[in-house]
């Protein structure tokens, strides 16, 4: 299985943000839903084998599972309606027990540490770096975890959190990536097994 | 320079579209917006060395230049409302003479043919196809010139003038991409040169 952590630093907690405004009063949530596109579109399928998690401001995360996935569509708004969907069932989110606020989707009342523990038993964690190795020179990590930073770097926190648990250190390329786009090139890399042959 | 020339069969052709709408109403207007951002994103950056050509239902073609290009914002819907502003003005876009509607953003009264023969010059043409060589063994092309299609494949005519004037057939992996998504991975090819070295 494929996943992807993203943090979202500045996305929202409660669900009274406009779909009108996800890209300013919504705390720039359109960068996570990229991500959630990303991770799981291809043209006219799903990938089932993904599962994303999205931390919302270090206090709730959202996560997509790949094989329970419905209604999921590749537009920001939808999806940032699936997210908005979420956070209006918080109270049902009772210490560490999700809700499933519609198919695949979840809500865990858990910030990036716990996440981190929960999502990353069993799974190669690869943490992007821009001084890690490239990309098509690594061999492809069995299960791996993929963790982003939304529009923001990782605080500083993260980055301890991430130097001390990465078992790889990866950049997808000489310039800097956008969240989303860096899942779409570690998707086609893993696609590819590394271009060895296709 | 990198050019996009993306076909947008269901694109709208008036500017009497919602916002709150664009992936249904509008025509599936996201797929085209999130192909913009793909091809001009980098984090914290934009990619001045690029154009994208949107052709809407062969009647008009918004073109972005990344040289000149300001008020672009990475989400689907502020994208929208730039193509929407330029379909504002379309009876200002007289023969094949375009109108500029926004700084960087251009509409032409010119559907897929003319556009394309206007992109082309000096171009290498390269058609994105499921028997074309991998990416990666390819050699990258001096000033290339994407043809894209949106969520429909090409439509015969279309397809007909590609086999013509392609002078490139590539593959960008075993599985098939959106639109937006194949352009991050053409970016990052061109980037790392093939992943010769970075």
């Amino acid at each position: 299985m494929r996943q992807f952590l993203v943090v979202g630093h500045d996305a929202p907690t409660a669900p009274d943000f406009s779909l009108d405004d996800i890209a300013g009063g919504a705390g720039r949530l359109d960068v996570l839903c990229r991500c959630v596109n990303s991770a799981f579109f291809l043209s006219h399928d799903l990938r089932e084998d993904v599962q994303v998690h999205l931390v919302l401001a270090d206090e709730y995360t959202v996560s997509f599972d790949g094989a329970a996935l419905r209604r999921l569509n590749p537009d920001e708004r939808s999806t940032a309606a699936l997210i908005r969907g979420a956070l209006e069932e918080k109270q049902e989110a009772i210490g560490h027990q999700p809700v499933e606020t519609s198919p695949g989707v979840s809500l865990y009342r858990m910030g990036v540490e716990a996440t981190f523990d929960r999502v990353a038993r069993d799974a190669t964690v690869v943490q992007l770096h821009e001084n890690g190795e490239p990309l098509v020179d690594a061999e492809p990590p069995e299960d791996p975890l993929f963790v982003l930073s939304d529009h923001h770097d990782f605080a500083d926190g993260e980055a301890d959190l991430l130097d001390g648990k990465a078992d790889r250190r990866v950049r997808v390329g000489p310039k800097r990536l956008h969240a989303d786009h860096t899942i779409t090139v570690a998707h086609n890399y893993l696609d590819t097994d590394g271009y060895r042959e296709y």
